[in-house]
């Protein structure tokens, strides 16, 4: 249940990494995308095509060192219709690759539209005497903004169906603080108060090393807060954007992590994905390369 | 440009109502559903032809009474990749029919990934030398978490392509107030808050009719709440879910409009495409009658 099956893919890697596939036609090598406008004409599907090929690329590259992929939605969103189809192919190679999926979509909303996104990412959708998972992640991520019974059907079928989540709680961009950081109840921020929201709404959910199905987004870019937070939300699972293009380093993601140097991972996406564009040669080894840096990065304030 | 285009067609049919497309299978008339099956099989491709023709119908039955519709993108994306064709072919239906249409994404991120949903949703991406409108909504739902830097992008979106967005500042679920009713800084509410954000960033967008291209969630069931956020956010245009089904009543709903009874529209989800089930009859006819009551009973309090 919850995030066990991450931590223990995380431990064998030894690589608490997980691999943002973020797929800006701008990251995509120029001859990935031309062969297929070539085969299919200048439209969405053959930017499709290159994405689902571009992201194959990548899996191959990183599953034997990076744990995690985290597909952030809006790239697959952005392409159209076709698009899903994308993400939903991405899924599942990277899942026969043996790697853990957590799809970014912040999705929220009241509650029985909130099951109906759980059901999309999590959970299966009967349909007369059949069940099917529609796009059936690990993990994705949510927004609590609309309080618990807006999180509620996301535990539930992280329960049932051996998933988790992450929510925002203190995000990585220049404007978080805008409204996460403002004293509520002249006690505390307003990303600390979602934060003790989740654990107390989780808290039914510990599995055996320590952490609940709801797991919390709190940005590198950030330490101090970090730092706070990890003392804080004891059984929360912490996944942490903003290192390398945002400018977080690994001692500033390491704030995240607890003692033993357990319940986080650290996202990079850019860097990884488009690392072709500063180190040259092929999209895959690049990334890879780049992967294999931050990994030894991590070790070494971690381990 | 902003709210313009949605003022005057619910000026045109004095209805300042939108209806909700929410395709639960469960508000499906089984022998839609059936037929698909018959022809496709138990699957999500059956499941996905169901909805299109649904809504079709939908449409077809509201378009001369009612300015708007509001497809809910959660229950299309619980129908696998397919569902985000559906959801396509809703939005072009509805648009050809003379709708103005609302995709409910809730979508929210960092700077960078924003503008990918805003190019998602309202905009164009360039692939080669060609340009596309991935989905090419009128305007979509926003989470505002993040703060300014994940809402300008889609405020961008707004001006170069006549759209609009509508961010989230008071729910109408039960757990709204987890978070947005707490007081921050010791002066106002958190939804207050967002509201002023929202009204600060937008403010040079004003239209005609002295609304922003940034619209606000504001829920039929916290009519005290609306009625002080009406007074606040004089250049927000709301949009009111909660009517109907989730409990809100007409009057509760007008608080939301101002001294002209405008700058406002009202959702009804439930309560008009499952009508059928309470009417009896053809599912079309029975919402046809339903939206026909709505707007009676909006009519009333407003003009």
């Amino acid at each position: 249940m919850s995030f066990e099956r991450l931590q223990k893919k995380i431990d064998e890697l030894e690589n608490p990494t997980v691999a943002g596939l973020d797929p800006d036609l701008a990251h995509i090598p120029e001859e990935i995308l031309k062969k297929h406008i070539t085969e299919l004409g200048e439209n969405l599907e053959a930017a499709t095509m290159a994405v689902i090929e571009f992201n194959a690329g990548l899996i191959d590259a990183l599953c034997d060192i990076v744990p995690a992929v985290k597909p952030q939605s809006a790239y697959y969103e952005a392409l159209g219709p076709y698009g899903a189809l994308a993400l939903k192919k991405t899924i599942d190679y990277a899942k026969k690759k043996g790697m853990y999926v957590i799809v970014d979509a912040k999705r929220n909303d009241i509650g029985s539209t909130a099951a109906a996104y759980s059901t999309a990412y999590l959970g299966r959708i009967k349909i007369g005497e059949m069940e099917f998972a529609p796009f059936d992640a690990d993990a994705m991520t949510i927004n609590a903004y609309l309080g618990s019974d807006g999180i509620k059907p996301f535990i539930e079928a992280s329960v049932k169906y051996d998933k988790a989540v992450f929510a925002l709680v203190k995000t990585s961009n220049p404007s978080a603080g805008e409204l996460q950081d403002k004293l509520i109840e002249n006690t505390r921020p307003l990303s600390y108060a979602v934060g003790d929201l989740l654990e107390e709404i989780s808290k039914d959910t510990v599995d055996k090393n320590g952490y609940t199905c709801v797991g919390a987004v709190v940005g590198a870019t950030y330490p101090q807060e970090a730092k706070q937070l990890r003392e804080r939300l004891k059984h929360t699972f912490f996944l942490v954007p903003g290192y390398g293009a945002q400018g977080g380093s690994a001692e500033e993601a390491a704030k995240s992590f607890d003692k033993n140097g357990k319940g986080a991972i650290v996202n990079s996406s850019r860097a990884i994905i488009a690392a072709w564009k500063t180190r040259g040669g092929d999209y895959a080894t690049a990334a890879r390369e780049e992967a294999l840096k931050m990994r030894e990065e991590l070790r070494r304030v971690l381990y």
